[in-house]
């Protein structure tokens, strides 16, 4: 039912909002939700919500609401989360280590099926998901080997780089960066920052405006 | 020079995006930047950038670019991040250890003032911030004397509404959530929820659409 493959970008950031709470709603065995409990649960706009949704086609009926299964059917399809990924992730310290126990990531078919870091002790060192720490020198190699098709950094910035690098060199064409810097790619791959203090901006931002 | 207070939510988000590159040009030495480089540098479209920025007042130069002191000095009084910010934080597994060392927080202005959880073995242990975790049953009185102003919630699911109810109970009206759970709040109260799993839903659908 997807009407137009050309969905604004914007728009697909706020529909990979959107599952969440449709997923939680399932759960609770809710299966019909309107525009404005979505955009409610999300903090969107009504009129947002309901024009994001008419890309993915008709099924909200006038009065009624959308029918949840097939919004999360049709918003899985249209981000291509309906089907598993694989990732490799190089940092293990607390950031890394909180990534991979990470449930919302196995749930929603994000694999991660290789770990490195360039601690000596560290490598060798067996993960509670069955992972073995691996040096970073084999990153090229295992990428290859296992199909790795994102890279999470969560080393040191000074590490970044390399690592950001070995990931590109290996093939891989997408990274996810949890380190403060700013990663060179080439044209052909994709960097996403995630950055928790833009997060504060925004709602210190919000808090200053309320109170 | 700021024009008007009432800037869109949407500009906010990524003002607050383009504060990261435009600080690292700073440190390279670099104090002029046009509209097109650092709509390049942020992933956005360059109308976009010169729109956002517009609500900033007008240090733009036509054929030559912005000032980046000024950018930064406006955009950091409009996020309101110009002044520092209390933080308590609680639970202290991997997540929580992570962000507590997370060194652009402090360098933004947001310090960490408590920590709490609920683990009788973490609870007394002192944190390499100088911080002691504190039991979570602290946190009304601990927050009311410390001035804590954001709540930042890293425990399990389980404990997640419990622990904002008590962040809300001690006046504190804004929290960043890394559950992955829904929170409940009075409607004074905001909550930014933090789900790295929307960020690879993006990533994974920008890749599918690349290669």
């Amino acid at each position: 039912m997807i009407k137009d493959q050309k969905i604004p970008d914007a728009t697909i950031e706020r529909v990979a909002l959107y599952l969440r709470p449709l997923e939680d709603l399932i759960k609770l065995g809710v299966h019909v939700i309107s525009s404005d409990r979505l955009a409610e649960m999300c903090k969107v706009n009504p009129a947002q919500v309901r024009k994001d949704l008419s890309y993915f086609g008709g099924f909200g009926v006038r009065g009624v609401g959308y029918n949840i299964h097939d919004l999360i059917f049709e918003i899985k399809k249209i981000l291509a989360s309906d089907r598993e990924w694989k990732l490799g992730i190089a940092g293990l310290d607390d950031m890394g280590m909180a990534l991979l126990q990470h449930k919302n990531f196995f749930k929603r078919g994000y694999k991660f099926v290789a770990a490195f870091d360039s601690d000596p002790k560290k490598i060798g060192q067996r993960l509670p998901i069955g992972l073995t720490i691996q040096p970073i020198r084999k990153i090229k190699p295992m990428a290859q080997d296992l199909g790795i098709e994102i890279g999470v950094i969560t080393t040191s910035p000074l590490q970044a780089q390399v690592v950001a690098d070995m990931f590109f060199d290996a093939g891989i064409k997408a990274i996810l960066n949890f380190s403060p810097i700013h990663i060179r790619r080439p044209d052909c791959c994709l960097v996403q920052n995630v950055d928790f203090s833009v997060t504060l901006d925004q709602l210190a931002y919000r808090l200053s405006k309320e109170v």
